[in-house]
């Protein structure tokens, strides 16, 4: 019997999501308290849709725990759910519980992850301080979305990933959008099939270059044509970042999918 | 020369607007930085619009302080701004200085001050969770706006006040408006007059108190009928209240409107 699990956490006082010896991470946290609050004798293993890295927010977050088989899965998702509404502390909350349809798999089903990017270039409202960045310089919102449209579609973003043997970089751009908030922060779309480690604060981090004149459009094709990592790049700062969504296709195609997924990938989603 | 500021701050690290000797306040820290950035030989005295208490926030908030005439006020007003953005800590920021027209006081002039206080009686988003006070029990958001309505105009508020010497507690209220936000909270948004200490936090809690079922409207009637504090009412904790905004008359009744207030009430607004 697997459930899905629906995710919101404050990265602040995460060590990211994945589970390290010793200190307290998203997935060790809620591994701890699933196995304290339904009894069982070995804490079970979370899958996530999207490994977000220490000080990075979700909204949006998706997992899978697989649990013995039970006639009544609405019933032990329900009351999965209502205990951990009870026990969790208050950085992080199951929103939602279910049984997940046939072949379901958080990571490898998923056909895309949406993150947000907030910063600002004015005087940081001290009430969304904790997930708005702060750039020095003027930020130009259109030349910036006019550079971001530069790396839409399957690109190899080596230039802006932390290098993994044997794990591809490239990757589907699908989104990339930045727009002035009514509120006054710059909000910056960022929708992929996957990303590799640290990219998505390292694509923020070279249109922000762009968008504030240290660096032009000519630069930034050059960084897609690179095989390593671009050492120039300034990777913004982790508490401006929001995994908000995770997209999943229709339930017939959730295990074709994954094993798709599984095929063409090695590398972290 | 009388320099109004527009300030927001985090109310959680403060012990609220007001200086105390030893601890730090949004009062303490402005005067204290404002000192050292003009280099005055003393602090200078703000006098603010709305005197929040310990962790409440505001974004919304208006000061006004004095200094020695001088004929650039605008370069002056400009030069503070820009030297406090730099200097102040990433829990309060001065939005705007600018020369104060003639006649305007922060606290007298005022005609009105917007207070929102958000709560949920659902899972609280752990991005919002230090500006959302959590409820346990199941609010009617319908029947708490009808019971807000009971409490409108110019009432005597002594049952939701603490008592003070000399003071009055008769307070004109002039919106009383609960919405449950698209994101799931509740926004109950208070306009007065003024205010006397703890009143907005006293009044969220007599309507909490209707709107899940603990007391009815009777009740709430009853309560404007006492003269001392009704001990029964659950003051709402700090943390969901915001100073919105604070309401100011046109430059020409700036003046009569503060002799007024001051001739009318003795109380802090």
């Amino acid at each position: 019997m697997r459930l899905r699990l629906d995710i919101s956490y404050d990265g602040q006082d995460f060590h990211g999501w994945a589970g390290q010896p010793g200190l307290r991470t998203v997935q060790g946290e809620l591994e701890t308290w699933i196995q304290r609050v339904l009894r069982l004798a070995e804490a079970p293993a979370l899958v996530c849709a999207g490994r977000t890295d220490a000080g990075v927010h979700a909204r949006g977050q998706v997992a899978h725990l697989d649990l013995p088989d039970d006639s009544q899965a609405d019933q032990v998702a329900a009351e999965l759910h209502r205990r951990l509404r009870l026990a969790l502390p208050e950085d992080v909350a199951v929103n939602a519980v279910r049984p997940a349809p046939d072949g379901f798999d958080a990571r490898f089903s998923a056909v895309w992850r949406r993150y947000v990017y907030r910063l600002t270039d004015d005087v940081v409202d001290p009430l969304a301080r904790r997930t708005i960045a702060r750039v020095r310089d003027r930020v130009d919102v259109e030349e910036l979305q006019r550079a971001a449209q530069l790396l839409l579609g399957l690109q190899n973003f080596a230039a802006f990933c932390r290098h993994r043997e044997g794990a591809t970089t490239i990757r589907q751009l699908l989104e990339l959008e930045a727009v002035r908030a009514p509120s006054g922060p710059v909000e910056i779309t960022v929708r992929a099939d996957a990303f590799c480690h640290s990219m998505v604060r390292s694509l923020v981090g070279a249109l922000v270059a762009v968008g504030t004149g240290q660096r032009d459009t000519d630069w930034l094709v050059e960084l897609l044509r690179r095989r390593v990592r671009a050492g120039e790049i300034n990777v913004m700062p982790a508490h401006g970042l929001v995994l908000e969504e995770v997209g999943y296709p229709a339930d017939d195609q959730l295990a074709q999918r994954a094993a798709q997924a599984r095929s063409t990938r090695t590398m972290e989603a």
